[in-house]
Formats: C-alpha cells, sequence, structure tokens
C-alpha cells in the first residue's frame, strides 16, 4: 500500500463529463490499494474570467480581494469531484487552504507556503476517505485567502505530498509525459521514461512548460518522487527522481526552449565596478527577471557592454527603467530585440562527457543560425538566437544527439 | 451621523458595469457621514450555473459539499465590490461567512444563522471602511462552509443589521419599492412609502416576491428599520417598519397573489381525532410545505374531508406520499388540481375596520370568480381560486379598494 498524490490541472477538470473522468482514475488508484490525496486546479478558462473580471476594473488591484475572488475557481472544482466521487461510492472529502490550514506568507497573489497542518487529512487517509484538496491557494498570516500565483496547483500538490509523506506525487496533464523535446515542432520527439530532478529543473526554467519550475525545486529538497502523466491515456508517464535511481543514461535528455524572449544589450559603459550591480539591481527593483547576462570588455578600451536576455513581454519595462539612469550609468547606448529564442541542451551527462558543447555549436553553425550569446550550467548549455530559427535549431540539434533513439 | 446595511442583490451586481455603478451608491452613502456595511448576493445567473454543475453529477449531491461549490458566487462578488471601492478612494475590505465569523446551524444548504461575532465590523466601520459581506454564507459547527438556501441573502443582511446595531438596512432590488399589487398585471398599481411588518409579512407569504419572508420575521424581531430600493434609479423606496411608526393609514395596504399553487382534498376520511395529524406529518417529513388547510365534516356522517394547498411543485410528492398511506387512513379518494392562484388582501387595518371581508367576496362573486378555499388572519384575508381569474380577480380587487389613491 502506498500513499499517492494525484493532481489534476485545468484540462482536466475542464467540465463535468472530465470530472467524472478523473473521479474514475481516482477510483482506480484508491482501489489498488492506496491511500489518495487529489488536488485540483480550476476548470481550464475559468481563472481567466476572473483575472479579467479583476482587471476591468482596476488593473491594479488590492492583491488580497484578487485572491478571494481568483481562488473560488479551485474552490468550485474541490466541491463539484468530491460530489462526483460520492456518487461512484468513494468517501471523499473537500478541503480548502484555509480548511486544511495551508499556510503561507502574507505575498497575496504570489504567496510562498510556509507550513501544511496535515494532521487531519493524514488521519482521513488512514480512514480510507480520499481528501480533495484546492491547489493554488492558502491562509496568509492576515487570515485571508493567498494565493500562489498562476501553475501554483503543482506546487500545492507537491508540498502536501511532502507534507503528508506520500510515497509519489503523480501530476497529471494534457501530456503523456516529459519528451525530449516539444513534439509539437519536433514529431519524433520520444518520451522519456525518466529524468533526473536536475534535468527537469533545467528544462522547466529553459521553456519545457510541462512542470512549473517552483514545484521541481521543492520537489527535489523534499525527495518527492514526481511523476508526470496524461489524464487522457493509461500510460505510464514520466519519473522525475534523484540520479541515483535513473536506468536509462543519455548523452543528453532534451532540448528546451523559449521562443519568446528578448535580449537588451548596454553600449558603452564605464568599465568599472560597480556598474553591473547599478543595471541589475534597478531591474530586480522594477521586479523585472533577467535570464542570460553577459559582459564583454575590449581590452583596448575604458568602455564595457552588457547584454542580458528577459522574457519579451518585460523588455518595455527594462527599457524604461535603463533610459532613466542612462545619465547616471553614463552609457552610450541601448541596443534591444524582441525576436529572441533561448534554445537549451540539457543532460546530466554533461558533468562526465566532453564534446557537448562542441557538437551543439557545430551543428546550429552548419545551419548557418547564429548564436549572439552563450551561456553554460553544469548540465545545460544554452544559446540566443533569431527566434526565426526555433524550429530549425530544436530538430537539427534532436537529430543530432539522436534522442529518438534509446541509449 | 447613521449605520446603514445595503443589501445589493443578483440583477444590482450582474455584471462589472453595474459593480462599479453600486460602488458609486456605496460612496454616496459614506460620504453623507455614514458608516456603511454591504451584502452581496452572487451575479445574476452564477448561482444557477454552479446548482446545475452539482445537479449534473448527482442530484442527491453531498450539502456539505454543495454549499462549497454554490458560496463561491458571493465570494467572488465582494472581491470585485472591494475592488471598485478601492478604485473609487473608497476604504473597502471583503468579508467571507468564515472570516466574520457568520456561524450557522449546521443543516447545510438550508442553515439557519446562529451568531454573527460583528466586533471585528463594527471597529472597522468606526474607523471609515466600508465592510463588503458576502451574503447568504456562512460556517457550521463542522467548520465547513455553509449557505442559508436560495435568496438568503436578504436574511444574511437584516441578520447583520440587528448584530452591528444598525440604524436601517437598505435592500436594493430591481422594483423601485413595495407595490399595493404586481405592477406588472395592474398598471395602476401604486408604490407605498411604508408598510408594516406584519403587512409585508403576509405580502411576502403570500407571494409578493419583493422580500424574503424568513429577512422579514427576521426583521421583525430585532426591530431592524427595512427599506425596500431599486438599485437603478435614485427614488425612494418603501419603509417597512413598526406599526405605530406608519403614517399612512390605508384600509388595506396591498393585494398579493401566486399563481402557483395547488389543492388536494383527502375525501371520506374517518372523522376520528388524529387523522389530521397523520396527514400533516406524512407531508412534513417528506419536506412539504403545507399553506392553507380546511377540514369539514357534515355532521350526519362519520367522514370528513381535508384540504389543504401547496406549492404546485410539490404536488406530485404530496399525492405519492398519501396514496402509500391509504389504508392505514383509510380515506375513499384523494383529489387534486393542479390550476390554482392564491389571492391575499392585505391590511392591519383589518384590525379596527370591518366590512373588509365582505366588499373582497362581493367583489369576486360579481366576477364570478368562485372562492374554493377561504382563510383569514388578523391582517390578512387569502382565497383559493382558479388560476385562469388571477389577474381578473387582483385587478378587480385593487379597483375595489381603491388602491390606486392615497387615503
Amino acid at each position: 500500500m502506498a500513499r499517492i498524490v494525484q493532481k489534476f490541472g485545468g484540462t482536466s477538470v475542464a467540465d463535468i463529463d472530465r470530472i467524472k473522468h478523473v473521479a474514475q482514475k481516482v477510483k482506480t488508484c484508491l482501489e489498488a490499494g492506496n491511500q489518495v490525496a487529489v488536488v485540483v486546479s480550476a476548470m481550464a478558462g475559468s481563472t481567466n474570467q476572473l483575472v479579467e473580471w479583476a482587471k476591468q476594473i482596476d488593473p491594479m488591484h488590492d492583491a488580497r480581494e484578487y485572491d478571494t475572488v481568483v481562488s473560488t475557481g479551485e474552490q468550485i472544482t474541490v466541491g463539484l469531484l468530491a460530489i462526483a466521487l460520492q456518487t461512484i461510492g468513494v468517501d471523499a472529502r473537500s478541503w480548502l487552504g484555509w480548511q486544511i490550514p495551508l499556510l503561507t506568507d502574507d505575498v497575496h497573489s504570489a504567496a510562498r507556503i510556509e507550513d501544511i497542518k496535515a494532521d487531519q487529512i493524514i488521519d482521513r487517509l488512514e480512514q480510507g476517505q480520499v481528501a480533495v484538496i484546492a491547489g493554488f491557494q492558502g491562509i496568509a498570516p492576515d487570515g485571508r485567502i493567498s494565493t500562489l500565483g498562476r501553475g501554483g496547483s503543482d506546487t500545492s500538490a507537491v508540498a502536501l505530498a511532502a507534507a503528508i509523506k506520500a510515497d509519489r506525487c503523480d501530476i497529471y496533464t494534457d501530456v503523456e509525459g516529459v519528451y525530449t523535446t516539444d513534439p509539437r515542432i519536433m514529431p519524433k520527439a520520444r518520451k522519456l521514461d525518466s529524468i533526473t530532478f536536475e534535468e527537469m529543473l533545467e528544462m522547466a526554467s529553459a521553456g519545457a512548460k510541462v512542470l512549473q519550475t517552483r514545484s521541481v525545486a521543492m520537489a527535489m529538497r523534499h525527495h518527492v518522487k514526481l511523476q508526470v502523466l496524461s489524464s487522457f491515456t493509461d500510460t505510464p508517464g514520466t519519473l522525475v527522481q534523484n540520479e541515483e535511481k535513473q536506468m536509462e543514461k543519455q548523452k543528453v535528455s532534451g532540448i528546451a526552449y523559449s521562443a519568446e524572449e528578448a535580449k537588451v544589450t548596454v553600449v558603452g559603459l564605464p568599465d568599472k565596478p560597480g556598474i553591473a550591480a547599478k543595471i541589475f539591481s534597478a531591474l530586480a527593483e522594477t521586479h523585472i527577471n533577467v535570464d542570460m547576462i553577459v559582459q564583454s570588455a575590449s581590452p583596448d578600451s575604458q568602455k564595457t557592454d552588457i547584454t542580458f536576455s528577459l522574457a519579451r513581454s518585460e523588455l518595455e519595462k527594462a527599457v524604461t527603467a535603463l533610459t532613466r539612469l542612462k545619465t547616471e550609468l553614463a552609457f552610450v547606448a541601448l541596443v534591444h530585440d524582441d525576436n529572441i529564442a533561448k534554445i537549451s541542451v540539457i543532460g546530466t551527462a554533461m558533468r562526465t562527457q566532453s564534446g557537448i558543447a562542441k557538437l551543439m555549436f557545430e551543428v546550429l553553425s552548419e545551419k548557418k543560425i547564429n548564436m549572439q550569446v552563450i551561456s553554460t550550467s553544469e548540465i545545460k548549455i544554452s544559446v540566443l538566437i533569431q527566434a526565426d530559427y526555433t524550429e530549425l535549431a530544436v530538430r537539427s540539434l534532436h537529430d543530432a544527439f539522436e534522442l529518438d533513439k534509446i541509449d
């Protein structure tokens, strides 16, 4: 007997028929002799409607009121799923964030989980009752509803799995698992049977949208074994687990991409200490997340250039913030490009195998794709390229690393 | 300075523009120097959708889960209205039933309010903050969300007004107040400036849908002065208050009707004690509300007939329940008619003035409308007639009692 957390996203509970289908999946898991806690998102589309209403009234809405409004999406699905379970003879009850309670900090709309008082849930699980838990929400120290930010239901599920010491956390989604790359642009993409936490983390932060970065980091920290699988089929998914448990040893596990990047170069900065700090603290104060950073000083001048990448949606804010600092920073020009993609090759095998960067650069160069910025970590190599070449780059790299074949 | 509770129903908050309009009304009331608590319903139509979903999954759904689902409608409007108020410079915060807390009994989906711990609300009101309170919901002793049943927001508003010792409770609706009768069938119907609690109670239970019976009874018990007015115009509404405060002294205050009644006659019952008790306890166990009851025994026989009226929608259930008891009750036949209307003439002046029943019966007889059952209270006379004559009866009585004129 195992204790399992099952998490179903918005598309899996998008209408009444799908909610009934989820109830069957939960029942099957329970009847296999497991204890089951289910975490659900709002019905697909419903949260968008709520967000839209709040924005229509005031784009700068009070985050506490916003949380009160948007948390209703999950409140509806937990009630409906509990009813659907009871109807097919499964003892079940819904739990809202404040009822558990799932305690968060006071950063409404982007709250962090501080603690989950899981005693009641564990008691009920041991009595055979299914706990149907509203994802994405908790209660803040002010006694009001908090939300974890968009996509926070994955994080809720992993945090709950850690709190109740679950044997596994199954993340049901609309794809069959984690793929070597996006099957929509590379038909030969192959579903991975397993992947390490570190690789998954790099995949998520490099643009693979199957799991939230935050939830993977939390699973890694708390040693929660994750499985990503489809709620529409019965095929096994992809296990995300510690490296030592990996059976499969690929050179490279996957190619991730993000086609919605932008690049900014601050040209002709005086080459002296503290300049980079000023730039990035100004951006941080404006809540802009900077991704890759490269500084290049020509040895024969007092000037230096700093290039960084960021989400395309934040480009305008970044340019405005930096333009305001032009005199203070004494730079010559600000060059930006909003048609940038980031391509990443990911694999823990990079630690021990050489030649991966070499192959990557050769493939791109052969296809005449210019690499504008390169950045590497222990298990990942990322490059920025013109967004027009995204598909070509992904397909060529997938072929070159033979990701459609199992080693 | 007064302390006012304003209650806005579903049509008043049906979309974002109307929510903004409500915010303006609240601001006006606040700027007139009042302390303001607002109770809101769900956006019109949204609760129906939620109820429909729950029914689609299981018509016999768990009431606790149902409450979790349907209470989200009000949760959305309080958040949105609080944002709308803040946007126009009004300090406001939303309050859910469990946050206040508004304590109910454990009869989920039809809960009764047991207590409102209003200290926090009063503190905030005194600091000038508007309290935006979710109607229709509370928290049950099991720590889960409870709802008061459909239309319960009026009751929430009155209970809150009593708890915070409000000077007045303004019920905003889509009509301009309480009318002498339904203006849709009698164009000469006149809006009343005021009406007594007792009259309002009889009007509500006799079919005038402007206020919930339950909320009027509660207002009367707690001496909460009510005002019914339109959220779409700025004209004064109708005050509902104690009789001694009434300035206007009409013979009759209004004609109410309910065209969706049915009548059942249990024919040929043995005329012995305990028979009526058996019938009505059987109906009560099936949760059927019986309205008017008449028993008629002919002195020369051992048999008696019992006739009662009830909502048309409950006729089938009642017939089934009674048919099951045929042997035990030893009656001869069950006769029923589902095309019945109840017409009521209401006015506290009946206590002191005679001739009202006489005039009512004369008018109906003149129009050849047969009265099937008659029932009277201290301030009301109700008759059952064939539903086809509803409009004719209402118009004739309205004219005969000269309700279009002020005495």
